[in-house]
């Protein structure tokens, strides 16, 4: 028995109808496949979120996970649907940017255009292609069916430009990728980058109108109510806050620098 | 290897224990049945909701697919558990008009009363008959066993009337049956009362202080903040807006007209 | 083949890629096992609040499920992380006391520290232990790996103190211990505690600044914006309003007082 994973991600909601049909028809097709909600949750039309928060769980899904991904605010205009296939996975879904994080990361082998109708419901909306159209290339991929079957290849996809951290005269400055659920800043700031940079000089974070000395390895280690910076599980530079939300103390959004400088002031010792 | 799939559409909320108490209770009994989730987030004890989002998915499910529905604001009273057989489905829940939308869309053979105490928990509590009745019946349903088995015959079932669209001296009077994640307005106006009532001769769409002129295809037909109206995936009229919320630029509850129109002012071309 | 059942409950909210990752690391482990989750909305950090969804619904689940728990504010810490092996279940998560309310219910007939790195992610983060460390210890155990394979026996596991109803001079005095996604109160009174200290004569109850007169079954029993009391399908009393919040009537929040008093002027019959 062939035991296929699909993992989903869409900015649908959980209230609505929409997931529950793509999972329907998805169990037409391969009622033995194993489904995995990653998300529904992204913001409506926010492709740059589901692109962040895809990149952050792929990988941990096992070899041969169909990953498919539903944020798609050109549905039915000229954006073309598309399967990346790469060395591990596949990855379903509107070529609009939303691989930009993930498909890059890993070997692509090859990217098709989906344009063959006999793998879609018999008649295609305008408007619900996650249900009509990626759910039943999801489903039959998930059979066996090769990718080359579904359309002919494509020499390129879109990737979105997203911010890299960069050096300038003030210092390392990204910027706020990502706030969680539990309010955590996650910067554009690898781990990497970040001790290439300080080398082994005493440094300081700047996020807002505050500063922040030093780094701290877990959630746990800061002081009720201290701000505190650390690498978090996806190899970002974070800002948290022990049982509070850095977004709230901060009023912190998506797109705000955070800033590494070694040159500063050191703090008064008392 | 039997391998049934039960959907579960319910107003229980996902923070608390209710929903996993129910598949529990049905893995306990099959262990080899596929749980789907349509909905847990049907605004508390409102069964036209659950009727109507029942309604759009419920079909796109494999034949033999048990439908558990649970919103159950008479949970324990005289309201009978009901169990609806379809030429291709299964609806299991409370007989309070939950499936006026769906069951009499398929060719029903046969509604049961489910009374047989053999096929509940040993004790059923006076409030959460979805845990102890509902669920033990769906997962017997899963494993085979024949709906007569449940309890005696009913002649008939509750049905709830939902407005229909109606032709007055104004024009095709509709209201707006649901609003979805997107806030897209979705109307109880069907494309194909919506075609023979405006034939071939132009129209506007009135909903609100705002009228629409024609209709689009897609969501992203629209310029930004544009007010659209357009099919959805479910064949009803919907007022949408690109990349916005049309319940939140028309503050628009359920029940709010939709009026389509032949006689008015053309717009003044300019 | 095993088919085994793993529940997750956390405090990771389902916008983000945490569950997911969990359940991709699960899968890649036994990607037969059925995951099923319990709650990912209990309040960030709140043990206590984890402890009590759990406990109302693990017994629900046939004998052998693994009960995967991650409410983890210490992650990192010196906390440990624990497996305790009852006679009909498995629980997995921090020794930080969220097994409170299941744990001792059960045959307890275990309780290891998990140090095995074997079971563990080939790198285990300071700051999600859920993904690189339960996750794979839970998806091992559906493989049969016995308990004592995962590290040293201990001889205790932590325990929080729930506040228990008491008999005080104005009556039995409980508090509320959770208030459910309807804004049912639920305090922790339970049934046999009430009827072991009313008896036979008449009471009411105390809560806020109202007093309710008797009991009812169902939640429908009362009228429409009544205050009423009833023993709820965990077995507490609660408090409830019909179609309503009993929350938001009553600003009540938990840890507020429920008083259950013998004493009382009777209410004037007009």
């Amino acid at each position: 028995m062939r035991k296929s994973i699909i993992t989903l991600l869409t900015d649908f909601g959980i209230k609505d109808h929409y997931v529950a049909s793509l999972k329907g028809v998805i169990l037409g097709i391969n009622p033995h496949c194993t489904l995995v909600d990653i998300s529904h949750q992204v913001s409506p039309q926010d492709i740059r979120e589901g692109a962040f928060i895809l990149a952050n769980t792929y990988s941990f899904f096992p070899r041969g996970t169909i990953h498919l991904s539903v944020v798609d605010p050109e549905v039915g205009s000229s954006r073309k649907p598309i399967l990346i296939v790469t060395k591990d996975y596949f990855f379903v879904g509107p070529d609009n940017g939303l691989f930009t994080l993930a498909a890059p990361r890993e070997q692509v082998s090859q990217v098709v255009a989906l344009t063959n109708k006999k793998f879609f419901l018999p008649s295609v909306s305008a408007t619900f292609h996650g249900r009509d159209l990626f759910a039943p290339v999801a489903g039959h991929l998930s059979l066996g069916v090769k990718p080359g079957a579904f359309g002919s290849e494509l020499d390129s996809w879109m990737e979105l430009n997203f911010g890299k951290a960069k050096i300038k005269e003030k210092g390392l400055v990204g910027e706020i990728l990502h706030i969680d659920g539990f309010g955590n800043l996650i910067s554009n700031i690898r781990k990497q980058e970040f001790s290439d940079f300080t080398g082994d000089q005493p440094f300081v974070i700047k996020v807002g109108t505050r500063t922040i000395h030093g780094l701290k390895r877990r959630y746990s280690d800061g002081s009720r109510n201290e701000l505190i910076a650390l690498f978090g599980s996806g190899g970002f530079l974070e800002i948290s806050v022990r049982e509070g939300s850095a977004q709230k103390i901060l009023k912190a959004k998506r797109g705000d620098p955070i800033q590494i400088s070694t040159k500063f002031r050191a703090p008064n010792p008392k």
